[in-house]
């Protein structure tokens, strides 16, 4: 036993007692006659206090020794503070030391220990196991920590079975790409390393487990994006004699249950429900930011036949309104003009009308729009006097991702996505195909287990493209936290399905052989839903971005310049797999 | 919703109600005018029942349309059972059915799915989510999730903090093997998987976390022997602060905890403890089965000196008394003698010594021994008429290793190792190092960082191999279901501890860089411990065989044959990956 107490617990009432804590040197104030040292554990700062005649000299000669980051033991007395600080929760107290026992010096971190630090990001990865010494840090993990235990014990009461589902499996074609793991007892074969357990939490329904969970670590080998890590967690669920709707009530209540407990936070509403098609059609996002409206307005009928010919060679001319926002200045508006034209977004301009307070409109385009005509605008938009509507045009998808982003950029400008405010949105009926311009065929959206409307079925043959799927994904405040679908589970839907993605019978057998076998033995109805765990926790957390809520992630090159990882190997360890290496001499 | 009830809860009480059903067709008696099929899902098994003039006509024919494993939904009302069935806890009541619907048809299953199969262990992995409908396999997984949430839940109350390392990580050449993953982003590096987040978790100790765990697969690449895992499963743990009685008593807590909430089975004892010397001295294994008594008895000074040359060349002479056997046959004594000399224990022999019901004495080595010395055996071994004493001699750690085989053999002859008695022992002091003839050097016996006990601190310079080390294991029913060490945080210590194992300053940075590194910025004491979940669950569950208690399990060959994994990459794949096979052709 290092300690009585952690340094985060002692009170006013403690006020008497013989202590011991144990903990790292957070500050040291040294005034020459008398020395205040903060020690810092997981649970908190507590001050430690050291006078000369009112300790022995050799305690005074212990605390002066001390630098930041030492680990150091101290026994004392809790006494109450002459100066208050109430900032601390162990503010009103401090250690009168008796005993000071240096567990481990340290050198200087290369950078502080703060909550703001002075780390640049490069450096904070290379020494992660500091930067996960810092409080906002170790916030994020013990939510992490929560919102994990939380979903346990929440589907655990909802008779879920977690399952763990092996890690090395096989490599399929289909998908992202795989990383695969070379087996020196199978010379020249590979496993791979799940993308997701798909297949086998299908196998699981297949064998009657009925509600099965796990949050596990899957991997992708993806050119990595910002904020893309090549191994994630999800929290990964499929159930049994279900349909859609037993599906997002359940889960829902997932969600609802984590907020509460972990975030203290109280959805006391359904969430709302949209469909695919009229999120891309009011928000150009299949995971519409609703804790604002700003929602697209179809200009395309008021705006063509007026002899501007952007307008007219259109597909879509959209609108959406910035309330208030009527004053911005000719450099604010540039800045937005600017922010469209980026190559991430593309457009080739952006159009404005201000609805000025005298109820006139000053646009860019007033040469072709008269007062008339702007007012129309005006009032299809909902615009009144003071705010300000932008309206981009062109190819539907284009300018639907478009305003996308512009909206949610003046949503950000305009403080309106707090990040303690959460909006939940289930986004149903997506496709179930689509479209892939470079092999010139259809791909499953989901994958090509997920199941076609019964309504729509009658298009599968004739346009398929239209077929709505039985898949549903949750947003929230602009992030797709999770999503899923019912599968299908009949045997001549699947040879069709495979048929519509041009598998022939033999390379479906190929790929998904074992599967397919299993669904001859009983499949019941069964679908699922997985959960992206990092984008949740950061979600619940405020933040946009996943990596400070993994205690070792990688760079953008996948790297981990901690460790130095990847390595090349030892070429013994080459041989013994089987391998050479082809990668060009650097 | 499929359902209104599942098939395990229906019960006298619900006579009346009209419910609905769904599961799997497990049995079917059909008698003509009167046809029964017991209906299966994950919470049991119940009755449904047709009658001719009873239920309509399309139910009638629906039911015996019906097969084995067929997937069906049921609707009637449930009634008293005329012929109960005490056995089934549904068996009061059955399902008359006023509606059957067919969700999916199934082939004839190639096994039976019922608690004892007629499927081989070939049959059975190959169709394994078939196996897996089976309950004792249900009953399996099912203490696996439990053990899994209750840890999970006992350790958070204790303050534990669930933090998950990364999967890619990087390989070391100590140890086992690792499995390596090529980067593709990263031409000719690799990543390794992880045979345990030992460094990890000791970084996260400087990082303060204090007390950490993981449920976490591990992996190693070993030639698997009988009931090995290329991937198996650790509830692994750190904690700062602490010495080695703060662990034992923790994880202690936490094995009292599981074995009270998922096997209703109560230690109100403290475990045991026990040397690793004294375990060896007595059992001949650092995990011995407590379960039954017959501890070794050292015979070396009463046997030698009697021209018996067997002994008085050997080490060391042991003995171990079966009490009540004196009646044993030739036939049974020789196949004892068989046992000891199969090769996989290699002894060259085995002498026993009857104890008569007359009070004398019948002995395999009668020539050299009269009554009088085999009375003096008899002795010290505190046998007593009807026992029979077994005796071994060679060298020290061969005949101990032999004994053990032949006490443990014994032990379940004798029917004294009841798999639902459980006997925890935590052995202590294991040896630091150990002596490897390939290198002709020292190797750590657990791993680099497990510090050397204070008492044996002047040993290290001149003994060496005397030194035992703060290393602890929990032993239970003969098997190692955990172990750890408090590890070294000194860096002078660790020096020393490195030049032992032969490493220059050179090679010990070129391996555990970052972790000497982070050991510079304030280490705290720490130590930890980590189970095998696998054989932890198995040993709970009353089983030797890790195997049933994993979803997914491979084979001999690290194969999974119901996916046929591991296989060889499409060629394209190989080159994305900068890698060429050099395995010989087949």
């Amino acid at each position: 036993m290092y300690r009585s107490h952690t340094c985060g617990e002692l009170r006013k009432e403690n006020i008497g007692s013989q202590v011991t804590l144990a903990g790292w040197v957070q500050t040291i104030r040294d005034k020459g006659n008398i020395i205040w040292v903060d020690l810092r554990d997981r649970y908190g700062l507590v001050q430690i206090v050291g006078e000369i005649g009112v300790v022995s000299d050799e305690v005074m000669a212990n605390l002066k020794a001390l630098g930041r980051e030492y680990v150091v033991q101290v026994t004392g007395e809790v006494i109450e503070r002459y100066d208050k600080n109430p900032k601390m929760v162990t503010g009103d107290i401090e250690i009168k030391a008796t005993s000071v026992v240096l567990l481990n010096a340290s050198l200087t971190p290369p950078f502080t220990i703060e909550d703001q630090t002075d780390g640049g990001e490069e450096l904070k990865m290379k020494y992660r196991y500091l930067d996960l010494r810092r409080k906002p840090v170790q916030e994020k993990l013990k939510l992490r920590h929560k919102v994990s235990l939380e979903t346990r014990k929440y589907l655990d009461t909802v008779n879920f079975m977690e399952v763990e589902t092996p890690y090395l499996i096989k490599s399929t074609p289909e998908g992202a790409r795989d990383f695969v793991v070379p087996s020196r007892m199978n010379p020249g074969q590979f496993y791979a390393l799940p993308q997701s357990p798909q297949t086998f939490k299908q196998l699981l329904m297949v064998s009657g487990y009925d509600r099965y969970y796990q949050i596990v670590k899957c991997f992708r080998d993806e050119d990595l994006r910002a904020d893309r890590q090549p191994e994630f967690t999800q929290i990964d669920c499929e159930m049994a004699f279900v349909d859609q709707e037993d599906i997002l009530n359940t889960f829902e209540g997932l969600i609802k249950h984590l907020f509460k407990t972990c975030r203290n936070y109280e959805f006391n509403y359904e969430f709302p429900r949209m469909t695919y098609a009229e999120a891309m059609e009011k928000y150009g996002s299949d995971k519409p930011d609703i804790r604002f409206d700003m929602s697209f307005v179809n200009l395309t009928s008021l705006a063509q036949g007026k002899d501007f010919a952007i307008f007219d060679n259109a597909e879509l001319v959209l609108a959406i309104t910035a309330k208030g926002c009527g004053e911005y200045t000719r450099k604010q508006l540039d800045a937005l003009v600017d922010f469209v034209k980026r190559p991430q977004i593309g457009a080739s301009g952006l159009i404005y009308c201000k609805c000025n307070e005298d109820g006139s409109y000053k646009s860019t385009v007033d040469k072709f729009y008269d007062q008339a005509a702007l007012g129309a605008w005006a009032n299809v938009c909902g615009a009144e006097k003071g705010d300000l509507i932008f309206v981009m045009s062109g190819n539907t998808d284009k300018v639907r991702s478009q305003m996308n982003e512009l909206r949610l950029h003046l949503g950000t400008e305009l403080g309106l996505r707090d990040p303690n405010v959460f909006a939940p949105l289930w986004v149903l009926d997506f496709p179930l195909l689509e479209w892939d311009e470079n092999s010139g065929r259809y791909h499953a959206m989901h994958h090509p287990f997920t199941s076609p409307k019964k309504e729509d079925f009658h298009l599968l043959a004739t346009e398929p493209g239209k077929v709505r799927a039985n898949a549903y994904d949750l947003a929230m405040n602009g992030v797709e936290l999770g999503g899923g679908s019912i599968r299908i589970h009949n045997k001549e839907l699947q040879a069709k399905m495979f048929e519509l993605l041009g598998f022939s019978d033999e390379e479906a057998k190929a790929q998904f052989g074992f599967l397919l076998n299993a669904f001859e033995y009983g499949a019941p109805p069964h679908g699922g839903l997985a959960f992206g765990f990092d984008r949740l926790v950061a979600t619940m957390g405020g933040s946009d971005s996943i990596r400070d809520y993994i205690a070792f992630p990688k760079n953008n090159s996948g790297r981990d310049v901690m460790i130095d990882s990847p390595a090349p190997l030892a070429l013994e360890q080459m041989e013994e797999l089987f391998l050479a290496s082809t990668a060009p001499a650097e």
